[in-house]
Parts: C-alpha cells; sequence; structure tokens
C-alpha cells in the first residue's frame, strides 16, 4: 500500500521519525536514578508502547484512565501500570482492582472519600492496591495541598487495610509548555520542590515513599534531573505536536493528519477533509505540512479551511497534511495509524484504546440488560 | 440501571426531550412544499435517525460523510441519502458507486476534477450517480460560484455518462449561528438567494432541477420558507447545544455529557473527568448544568476544572453534568448514548458512524495486506 492510497483524513506516523524521538529519550534516561514512565494516553497505541519499553530506561507505563490500564493489562504490555488520575465513579475502584490480578496498578489519591472508595473495592475483591498521593503543585486542578495536608492523607494510607502507599505524584501541568526555557526550569523548580518537600516530610515520618513521578515533554530534562524525582510521564515526545515543537526540544514532528483537497473554489484558498473531527484544535489551528506560505484559516467539523500561495497547483483530490497542535486528542479522533516510510506504509496500527474502549465491549451487554 | 450506574464519563440522552425536538421539527415540514432531510452527521446513531424518519415530514437523510452513508444503507435507515459534501480521495467515489445498489445515493460536486473522478467510478460499476452542484453561497469553504460558473458545470454534468443532474444545494452555515433573528434571516436571504438564482438559470435553460438543498438548525423556519428551497439539512436541533440554544429557537437541550468529580482541593472549585476528550469545546466552553453559578473554568484533556459556587456541597464521586457548546464533535468522541428518563437508563444506542467506521473495518485487512 502506497501513501496516496490512504483514505483519508488519516493519521500518518513517519516511522523512522518516531523511532529517533524513542532512542532519544531512552538514551537520555539511560544513566541517572531517575527513569521514564511513557504516558500510553498520549498515543492509546499498543505498537507504540512496545517501541517505547524495547528501547529501554523505562519503569512501566502511565495511564490517565482505567480504559487505558485494562488494554495495557490485556495487550501484555507492562505488569507495572500507573494510573496517573483519581479514579471515582462508578465501578472504577473495583476495575482497578480486578485489574491487580494481573498487574501491579498504582492509582491517584487526593481525598478521604477516593482512599476510602479504593479501600473498599480492594477489600471486596481481596486484593492490595498501590496508592501515590496526588500532590497539588500549581496547577488548578486536582491533587492534595503540599506539606501537611498531604502528610495527613499519607498517613491515612499508610493506617488502611487493603491500600499500599508508594509515594507521591505531582504534574507541573501549568508549566511544561513555557517556551523559554529559563523560566521553564524555574517555575518547573518551583512547582517541584513542593513534591518533593513533601516527600522529604513523608521520609521523616517513616512513611514509604519510593516513588516520586510527575513531569512531562517539556520538563523531560529539568523535572528529570531533579534530586528525589524517580520517574518522568513523558508523552508527548514520541510523536510531537507543533505547541511542543515550539520549546525547541531535541524530538522531531513524527506525525501528520493526511487529507484531500475536496474544493479550491477561489485561487487564494482550498477545503479539505481533514476538519477537527479529524484533528483537534484545543491548542490552536494545525499547521500545514510542506506548503510554504500555506496556514489553516479555520476548521469545522468535516473541513479545513486552508490560505494557499498564488502559485501552489493544488487542486480538488491532491493530498494534503497537518500537523496538529496537540497530538493526545487529535489520536483520539481515530482507530487506527499509518506507519510510513517515504511513500509506502509499512504498518497499520489499531489505536485500541481510543476513546472509551469500555463503551464498545459494554454496549451490547448493557443494551440486553435493560 | 441507574443514571448514576452510568461508568462516566459519557452521554446522556433526555429521551422526552429529544422526542418533543423531534415531533416539533416534523410539525413544521409537515405543511409546506419544502421537506426535512435531518443531518446524519450530528449524531450518527441509527435509533435516533429511525425516530426523526418515523416522525414524518423526511425526504431522506444527509451524510457529510461516505462512512456515514454506508452505515445509513447497511441499517436500512433510508434509501435516499444525500452526501452533502465532495467525495474525493482514495476510494471515495468507488465506494459511492458501490453504494448505488442499495440506495439512491447523491453526492454534492464543485469542480471538474470531482465530476470526472465520480463519472469514472460511475462507469466502471456500471451504475449512474445523482449529482447535486455545490454552489458557494456565502460560506468560505466548498461550492463553486454562483450563477455562470455554477450553470457551466450544471451543463457539463447533464452532458456526462454515468451521472444525473439533480439539481443545487449551498449551505448558508455562515449565518446559521447568528443570534439576532432579524439578521440571521437577513443574511440567509441573501446567501441563499445566490442559490436560488442559479436554480432559476438552469430551468431557464432547461436542465433538470428538481432539489434545491440547504439549511441547518438556525434557519430551519427561514430558508425552510424560502419559495424554491425544497429541503432542509438541519441536524442538531435533535438534541441541541449551549451554541444553538442562545438563538431562542423550540427545542430543548436534551443530551449532556456525565462526569464524576474526582476532586475538590480548594472550596472554589473542582475537577471533573468530563474533559475535552469527552466533551468538545470548539465552540467555547461548555455549560455546567442543574448547579447554579457553577462555570467551567478550563478543559484539559480528562479533565473540566470547574468553579464553584461556595455552599455547593459536590465533592469527590459524585455526579456532575456538563452541556456541550456543539453537539457534533462531542457526540463523535463517544461509542455509544445512554437514553434516560428520569433516573432510569432506558437505552443504550450505539454511535454507529462515530469516527471513520472504515477504518473499524480496514484495520485487520489491511494489517494483513502488508
Amino acid at each position: 500500500m502506497k501513501k496516496h492510497e490512504i483514505p483519508t483524513p488519516a493519521l500518518v506516523v513517519d516511522l523512522a521519525a518516531m523511532q529517533r524521538n524513542i532512542e532519544r529519550m531512552a538514551a537520555y534516561y539511560a544513566t541517572g536514578p531517575c527513569k521514564l514512565r511513557p504516558h500510553f494516553k498520549a498515543h492509546k497505541t499498543p505498537e507504540i508502547a512496545r517501541r517505547q519499553l524495547a528501547a529501554g530506561s523505562c519503569t512501566g507505563l502511565t495511564c490517565a484512565t482505567i480504559g487505558e490500564a485494562e488494554v495495557v493489562a490485556r495487550e501484555g504490555l507492562t505488569g507495572d501500570i500507573l494510573i496517573a488520575n483519581e479514579v471515582l465513579g462508578a465501578g472504577k475502584a473495583d476495575r482497578v482492582a480486578r485489574l491487580c490480578a494481573v498487574a501491579d496498578i498504582k492509582v491517584a489519591v487526593d481525598s478521604d472519600a477516593g482512599l476510602d472508595d479504593i479501600a473498599r473495592a480492594a477489600a471486596a475483591a481481596g486484593v492490595e492496591i498501590s496508592v501515590l498521593i496526588d500532590v497539588g503543585v500549581g496547577l488548578p486542578r486536582c491533587g492534595i495541598a503540599p506539606g501537611g495536608p498531604a502528610m495527613a492523607l499519607a498517613r491515612r494510607v499508610a493506617a488502611t487495610a487493603g491500600v499500599r502507599l508508594c509515594g507521591l505524584m505531582g504534574y507541573e501541568g501549568h508549566v511544561v509548555g513555557i517556551e523559554g526555557r529559563d523560566e521553564r526550569a524555574a517555575r518547573a523548580a518551583t512547582a517541584m520542590e513542593r513534591l518533593l518537600s513533601t516527600a522529604r516530610m513523608l521520609r521523616e515520618a517513616g512513611l514509604p515513599c519510593p516513588i516520586v513521578s510527575g513531569g512531562g515533554t517539556g520538563t523531560y530534562d529539568i523535572t528529570g534531573r531533579m534530586e528525589g524525582i524517580t520517574e518522568v510521564q513523558a508523552g508527548s515526545y514520541v510523536l510531537m505536536d507543533t505547541a511542543y515543537a515550539r520549546l525547541g526540544l531535541p524530538f522531531e514532528l513524527a506525525f501528520s493528519v493526511l487529507g484531500t483537497v475536496l474544493s479550491r473554489p477561489r485561487p487564494e484558498q482550498c477545503a479539505a477533509d481533514n476538519g477537527h473531527k479529524a484533528c483537534s484544535q484545543d491548542h490552536g489551528n494545525p499547521s500545514v505540512k510542506g506548503i510554504e506560505g500555506a496556514s489553516v484559516l479555520f476548521l469545522s467539523d468535516e473541513h479545513a479551511t486552508i490560505a494557499l500561495p498564488p502559485d501552489c497547483d493544488l487542486g480538488p483530490g491532491d493530498g494534503i497534511e497537518l500537523w496538529p497542535s496537540h497530538i493526545d486528542p487529535t489520536i483520539n479522533l481515530h482507530d487506527m495509524l499509518y506507519a510510513v516510510e517515504g511513500d509506502d506504509v509499512v504498518g497499520v496500527w489499531p489505536i485500541a484504546a481510543r476513546g472509551y474502549p469500555e463503551q464498545r465491549e459494554a454496549v451490547g451487554a448493557e443494551a440486553r440488560a435493560l
């Protein structure tokens, strides 16, 4: 199969560029005490995770949802899974408990209610669930306040049957995208000191804290070099996007959204079939790959309206590629990735954890049960 | 199954409200020469389309992609399908030709290249494909210029073997969302006069023009009452969203994105699990349903960070519902809809045409063929 035979819109991975990204990151973490825990949420694709793990320097995988962790476990990718997120809601803690039979699952907890639910599910299943306290380090989202509040919750975890305290996590998501490296480094240091100081408090109190987890692609060489951080949860580096490309990291843009020009009603623009149902825009419009002077004017559900330079001879039926501004939600719109080398399609990879895999399994069973 | 037992995030349809929306729209089109052609792209859900068609006043269904049309045909929803979009790209025209065996398929054409590809596929399959000329009416996207250029293309269609000229379409997407009804009506009239004047030119030249298709939810009672418009392609009315709700239309918000509160680290806010992988934000942040004074601060991939009033006692584990700003891309993120009546789940409906159904079918076959 050749690239021009791919039905559009579709996600295309530059296999050689992706492999270089994987190897560069693995080489970076080959030295030093800190390891990499690649974030599966970025691509949700078992074949990519297999390559990340095969390159070495990894301590397991990170997931954002139980559905992702279930796919990781089912595919046998690794036995060491961190769900770097709270797991509240109907059936969630019980699904975590079931996964404990096949993998070492660690989950984040930042509230008494969350702890109680995990402990209940562990007791019901007769298992022990590993827990990291999720500490707020500045991103206004989840995470208990560092210091005293986090310590109090850690003491409760340590005293609760069915759960095992394994340390702390904190995500400096408010700084990973800062373009200037000096400012990014300074603000990451401030953020992660909240986590590290809490880790010291735990150890001084005799509480276990083998894991201190944080970081992302934008801080892989900042947070990843702080003394006391044991693992970094980077995800985007493997395929990259234009938002992260602005940071000057040593990772290449390795995927694009292939589309077909549908219409060129005026010389100065065209409409292609890779709209925002195919390419997310939450970090801004995508960029046009390989056409000097072309830019996306706006995305609609099924169309990208693109400004073209006057000498561009692109017309209806021609291919056009967009570089997304944000990898995670773009991949989440598709069911498969096409891996290419030049013009040859060399792999077709299911995005097995796209969306909510449990919905696809449940739809038949739940409909029958009604 | 009860609503609080639904695994989150999930899409929840208020069945009674949806049914009222369907019946109100059908009643509007029960009189007058113009009919409704509900847009399947809005929900991609066969069960909803069945209810729209059962309510009457419909001339068939509208689709935006071939993948949607293939699902409509396979499910036997209707034999009259308009793909209101150009169908260029690898395999597209040939798939349209194959669908002709089971349904009356009409496609939009706005270029010579598009016409040539459709005619080639029709000849190869030995079928005749129905064509509407897509006329640009002001939205800067697809559509050939009205008047002379559209006439010239219509003459070519009429003279080409394998295709049948069935009329015109034009989408006034640049005006359907204008809040003030007077301005919306005035600008819709200007836009659609470009389509209607071209239709008159076709008829004066003796060319067939039985179909003049356009419109959307925001202009259902404007475009839908213009003399010469034969059908309106409204989609969002069936479930609605907050962007359309601002227009004061007689349709109710009938669906929401159910989430679970994961964390409430500070009294003034919480984080829930219905982020932008569960709820689109291309038309702005969603709204919080049922909590006076609450508002979405920002969406991340897997989290909604929500400002709460101080007296709100919502905590980790509690349900929270968001009203999306845009129905189409929100539904496209999920594989199923839960239909509820009060607290009872009364239906679980597959979103059969979510994303690119052909990818799900192809992934196995193409991987084996490599």
